[in-house]
């Protein structure tokens, strides 16, 4: 049972998602990547432990060998929202407002493998992965009363992961986050100013300055951000449209598969596996063919904690400028393969 | 050296702040409170050591003892921003944006005792504080380049604390944080449609409710909002006027003090001691005497890991109503008192 109130306040919708504790002060506990192979028999992600979650969406298989699934999607246990709620507003006395925790949240399990890290997987199976975040993506979008849905991974315990298995989740919303409303509508009102999509200037003047690139290919551009929020923040930006990920032809998601690889093993070792969160955004509901967005990956390593300054006024304090970082990583780079590495490589 | 960048994409400035960390992996050492004893001997913070901090901008002393001080506040070490700092506007190629980290950073010690949090201090003490917060936000804001003010307060390691010591800190910043931005759009949107100050409203809707008050005295409400956004998330909103903190006169610093002290001993005792982020929001420069907007005080206990949904959307997901989390507070006050208490108590 979960619901979603209105704070008038911000104009934020908060979902609220009561199941998930049992008691008020009870912390659903917390499972880092160091605990992962101990705790392998018991997990639910695991093959051989399907029976513990609930019933299989979809899963990916191979012809060759169809009784093992290579990539698992499930309901997840503790949904934050339900197809079954209903998102019709209503008043909670002369103020407040409320509506059902109307959506979907599922898990795609990346792989059988409890202990390898995405960045560590071979290319063909990050392509499944990202092959299925598109197909879920596009299946729950037919629910017309989804607005979005957030693609997300959370990797180590600092970004929230409550199981080690590697996975990624989507949330279908019965509303546009905030968040997302700020991103479309600045980049709508940026391209009605100047004709042009704000994430390609962006990515282009990027590539002018040079010094934020870590990695590109013939479709991506994977760079940290003029005004990172927090170190070593990364973006893939595509080089071309279509403006949403459910319309990326698969072609684009072999080479997204490639750079995310790349992007994500340097992080992985020049940071010695830290904790992140990635997350996709995209175009809300019927946005789809705008040319004012791009989708593009957001990778947010969890180094430091956010404190009263940031929650207080929502505004960040980066200790490490980009270029710094991305010198950083070069310089890992260098050491690591014993031999000089370009930028652009 | 400090700067601010301006990103395009949420219309946000992010604070950049090199000099923080040396390398770019270097993360700050964090102390939590568990470590305070032993910490106390080489604690900046502490009577003895003022030396090893930068010199004092005030302190409050009793005039039976000045040689001791009661409440003492310095520049922090490593400032996010400093008033050196040029607010100028430059263009960084096309696109890009940025200023000089402009503004103040400052640290309030609490008082000197190393081990008392906030909550266990003498009435007499909080005033203190309070009042030293007030007078601090009044001189930096003499400052015209000042917009805003951002009083903010870290328990505990998950909140980022890094020192111990019991402390305030107070950011003065060149431009308005989006997310003060947010509110005081829409509450001044709200009173341009009704005529009413959109916090008093919601006081008074909370006060009807009912279930959802913490405590309250003469002047003040405290209340866990109807749209919390993180679990026993709590508010205090004044009864009435002014709309800023800066004028609030000395007898409601005194009845603010009491139902502070009070709120944080009942979240301290049922919540175990929980880290929490304590942030008093307020109007930006030259609105201080209009009526759309109502100071508050915000507590955010950090009991859980925002994740890959939270950061990707912006968007909540709160595990406990707050009427839950009220009347689990009023349990554990119940059963700790061996009395029974009302919600208005």
């Amino acid at each position: 049972m979960s619901l979603l109130r209105f704070d008038p306040t911000t104009s934020d919708w908060v979902i609220f998602s009561p199941s998930r504790s049992l008691r008020p002060h009870d912390r659903p506990a917390k499972v880092g990547p160091g605990d992962d192979l101990t705790a392998a028999a018991k997990c639910p992600f695991c093959p051989g432990n399907e029976a513990f979650t609930p019933p299989e969406i979809y899963s990916l298989r191979s012809p060759a060998d169809p009784t093992h699934w290579q990539v698992r999607v499930f309901p997840n246990k503790f949904p934050a929202l339900r197809i079954e709620e209903n998102p019709r507003r209503e008043a909670d006395g002369h103020m407040f407002q409320f509506m059902g925790g109307c959506g979907a949240h599922e898990v795609i399990v990346e792989s059988p493998d409890h202990r390898l890290f995405l960045a560590q997987q071979p290319l063909d199976q990050v392509e499944r992965v990202l092959r299925t975040l598109q197909l879920r993506y596009q299946d729950l979008m037919r629910d017309r009363r989804v607005q979005t849905v957030i693609i997300f991974k959370n990797h180590g315990a600092e970004a929230g992961t409550s199981l080690a298995h590697p996975h990624w989740q989507l949330i279908a919303t019965p509303v546009v986050p905030r968040l997302l409303r700020v991103k479309h509508f600045e980049a709508s009102e940026y391209f009605d100013r100047t004709g042009s999509c704000l994430y390609a200037v962006i990515r282009e003047q990027e590539l002018e300055a040079g010094k934020r690139i870590l990695a590109s290919n013939e479709d991506y551009v994977a760079f940290m951000p003029y005004a990172s929020h927090a170190p070593f923040e990364t973006w893939i930006v595509p080089r071309s449209p279509p403006p949403s990920f459910t319309q990326v032809r698969p072609e684009r998601l072999r080479t997204l598969a490639e750079l995310l690889k790349k992007v994500l093993l340097e992080l992985h070792t020049a940071l010695d596996n830290p904790a992140f969160n990635l997350t996709i955004d995209n175009v809300p509901r019927g946005d789809e063919d705008k040319e004012y967005f791009l989708w593009h990956v957001r990778i947010l390593p969890r180094l430091t904690t956010p404190a009263g300054f940031e929650l207080g006024s929502g505004m960040a304090i980066n200790t490490v400028l980009p270029e710094d970082a991305v010198a950083f990583l070069t310089e890992v780079a260098v050491v690591e393969n014993g031999k000089t590495k370009t930028a652009a490589a």
